[in-house]
């Protein structure tokens, strides 16, 4: 939730003293970052040729599964991917994982139902009580790890697993850059050396001999805030419920330090992105080596040659009660 | 100016309730980052353990210059280095550049002069409007820098020629952790790739060849704040006065960020410091190739070969009025 931009049509008393940089009208947002003043209009248009020109400079085409949480920053995401994707020869679904956490992902899979029907894009939906045999909260009980870790291993499976299974050529995910800078500034500030080598993409790869399907993420470089604005001026209807489970991560914390980090300096944390990819790229690191899984087949990193969800699903099967 | 540790002696309601890890005793101190309690009495002993560790690392002994401002952070590592020295083989030296700045470098002159009397460390003082020819506010009248970066440039260039003709083995100077930290944290935020690659270290070799003194910096792990409560329990005097350039310095506010980020992570600037250097040995990068200058003999990463310093004092001369 960075400070990089400041909404005009919230009563505050910027109002009416910036213009729209394209037409002249009075501006409804301010991007600190670009010291760029635009109206509703074309904050929209601007907003949706950004997610464009990603896609197009990564070459997506085909098949493409959009995972929609029913957060504002999946939501914005599959609004933008659903009326660009024509002129894109893009063939666009949704994909919705409910994850059984009681009422929140119950009105989370209602929320991204109604949307997907009044914008008119096919929508699949993986339920993991159904589906895998456990809900999050189970496997939570259950292991010894921190749930958003656990539900990042159960997600990260489960979209490549469905994309893979029907054929997508890529996935998009609405990772946005206060995500990207704030993995970046922890991993720092917690001399985790793996994070940072490691790094985070706005693309990678497919490798079909490895049954992985690309990954893009086209809003790497957009703030919460700006797909929340778009999530406003074009109507589409979000879960404002935080998950019941994150309210306690730590990340957070990390999250809200860019508030002032941004009033020091609005592009600090494209630049931190930047500036980092800059440096693993002169880093003499091999990357990581993937191999299939011996068990799901699905890839892994880890040397054992049994990935992370299979152990997780292995851990649930031994503590059955 | 971390918030690394809570000064306990203060009238803050943890008084009292924390004891010296060695002794028992009430603390007066608490480092969170190092979830360490101690009285005055170790508090003084642990901070100039510290500093002897780190001399006695890097092998220091020999004739040791120590730049002096009169500010915490050089006063206290002239006071720990004085009452350490004999029993490291060091011959201790003062030194002290008066910059020529109106009011606040008299008395910072005379507050190094004073100090040094009293512990009987010989002091050698350089005055810039004499020895040099131009004081600070000369040059920073004339030249297109930013005042910081001009005084910068001066002190290196004196600091080292001085060092270099009277047979010194090593100088040390007051940099700490917040110097440290804070240079990273504004390079990941305006993406100043050249200063994270160069980076900053707590120690560099002599080079005779190149007429280069080898640096060291005894405080690169402590903080502003335990240099100033070294210096209060020590009755060292300093020179309160902040220096009347440097408080437009923007790197004062990415300096008092930290307020912020050691609130969720008390080791965050160590952390920070650490990673950076282990990322900087993981990168594929040429040492910056020194030369001795043209024109002063001293050694210069600039390719024309002619230094900065020499290359202000060009300029001075061509400004003359």
């Amino acid at each position: 939730m960075g400070l990089g931009w400041i909404r005009l049509d919230d009563g505050s008393n910027m109002r009416g003293r910036r213009k729209c940089r394209y037409c002249g009208k009075p501006a409804v947002v301010w991007l600190g970052y670009a010291n760029l003043g635009l109206c509703a209009e074309h904050y929209v248009s601007c907003y949706e040729n950004k997610i464009r020109r990603m896609l197009e400079k990564h070459r997506i085409r085909g098949m493409l599964m959009v995972a929609v949480s029913g957060g504002k920053d999946s939501m914005a995401l599959l609004g933008t991917i659903g009326r660009i994707s024509e002129s894109l020869d893009i063939d666009v679904f949704a994909f919705h994982i409910n994850l059984g956490i009681g009422e929140y992902s119950e009105v989370s899979e209602e929320t991204v139902k109604r949307f997907c029907k009044d914008v008119r894009v096919p929508l699949i939906i993986y339920d993991c009580r159904k589906d895998l045999g456990f809900s999050i909260p189970d496997i939570v009980k259950r292991v010894q790890r921190p749930a958003c870790s656990v539900c990042g291993i159960v997600k990260r499976w489960v979209i490549n697993k469905v994309a893979y299974e029907n054929g997508f050529d890529f996935v998009a995910t609405g990772h946005n850059i206060d995500d990207a800078s704030t993995y970046i500034l922890k991993a720092l500030m917690t001399n985790d050396i793996y994070s940072l080598v490691r790094g985070q993409e706005e693309f990678s790869e497919s490798k079909p001999e490895l049954r992985l399907v690309g990954r893009i993420r086209p809003q790497f470089y957009l703030s919460e805030r700006e797909n929340m604005l778009y999530v406003q001026l074009t109507n589409i209807p979000i879960v404002e419920d935080q998950c019941p489970y994150s309210r306690r991560a730590t990340i957070h914390k990390y999250k809200r330090a860019w508030d002032v980090l941004l009033k020091i300096n609005p592009i600090a944390q494209i630049n931190i992105v930047r500036v980092m990819k800059k440096i693993r790229s002169m880093m003499a690191f091999p990357e990581p080596k993937l191999v299939q899984c011996s068990v799901c087949g699905f890839p892994t990193e880890s040397e054992g040659g049994v990935c992370t969800f299979c152990r997780l699903m292995e851990m649930m099967k031994n503590s059955h009660n």
